[in-house]
């Protein structure tokens, strides 16, 4: 199996919150967006995220309950500790709750906050000093 | 807010299993492994999966009890029926669990199936005419 994801798809509750959040509010443009069903947005080269009705999610997994999304963390990184902070405030403008407010984290110097978007997916914003990405899309940690 | 996703963080119970699975079982090569803490693999262009010790990921978030992973399925598009299945028998005979065999899915002449890793992550493993990446990693959906 190679290393590569092509989809992350989150079962959703309210989609018209989510694209309200997410479009609206955020100004992202849907790939595909068929009301009532799903909302793929393109987040990565290559890969989408797909917000998908909680019951047609748990129908797809033949689990009888509609899921809530729970341990998953979706990170932003930005470029600056003031960037995490505009991110925040727009994003709560949209509608997102804050979580935690920005401060300094504990590890490798990172600045961050974390953020709910309406269905309770948990987006960190952060600068992180010692991550980028190479013109390859290689990423580099130190 | 840029449309943008960099890391996807999931809370993970047995970090053991998780190296075991992916790294012994599927080759995967960490970006980065803190034994007991954290494990990063790199899975698109610009973004990481971080494998993160769900005692801690609760910690993070300021939560008491650490969290499974639900409500999302993580994707991984391969070229034929043929490979899904090879692919399937790779991720059972490295741990995983097979939750949905091999078959014909409902939409968009997909065919795929679902395995668990061994801390309860879903995976689709999916062919889909549908769907392709361009040269710039613009994703098409038809």
């Amino acid at each position: 199996m190679d290393q590569r994801l092509h989809f992350i798809t989150l079962a959703t509750r309210n989609l018209d919150a989510a694209r309200a959040f997410y479009q609206d509010g955020l100004g992202w443009e849907a790939k595909l967006d068929v009301p009532g069903e799903i909302l793929f947005y393109q987040v990565a080269p290559g890969l989408l995220l797909g917000l998908f009705d909680a019951d047609k999610f748990a129908e797809d997994l033949g689990r009888s309950a509609a899921p809530d999304v729970s341990g998953v963390t979706l990170s932003h990184n930005v470029g600056s500790p003031e960037a995490v902070r505009r991110t925040v405030e727009s994003m709560a403008s949209a509608g997102g709750t804050v979580l935690k407010e920005p401060a300094q984290g504990k590890f490798g110097g990172i600045f961050h906050a974390h953020v709910e978007d309406p269905n309770g997916v948990v987006w960190e914003i952060a600068h992180n000093p010692g991550w980028r990405i190479n013109d390859d899309g290689g990423v580099e940690l130190s």
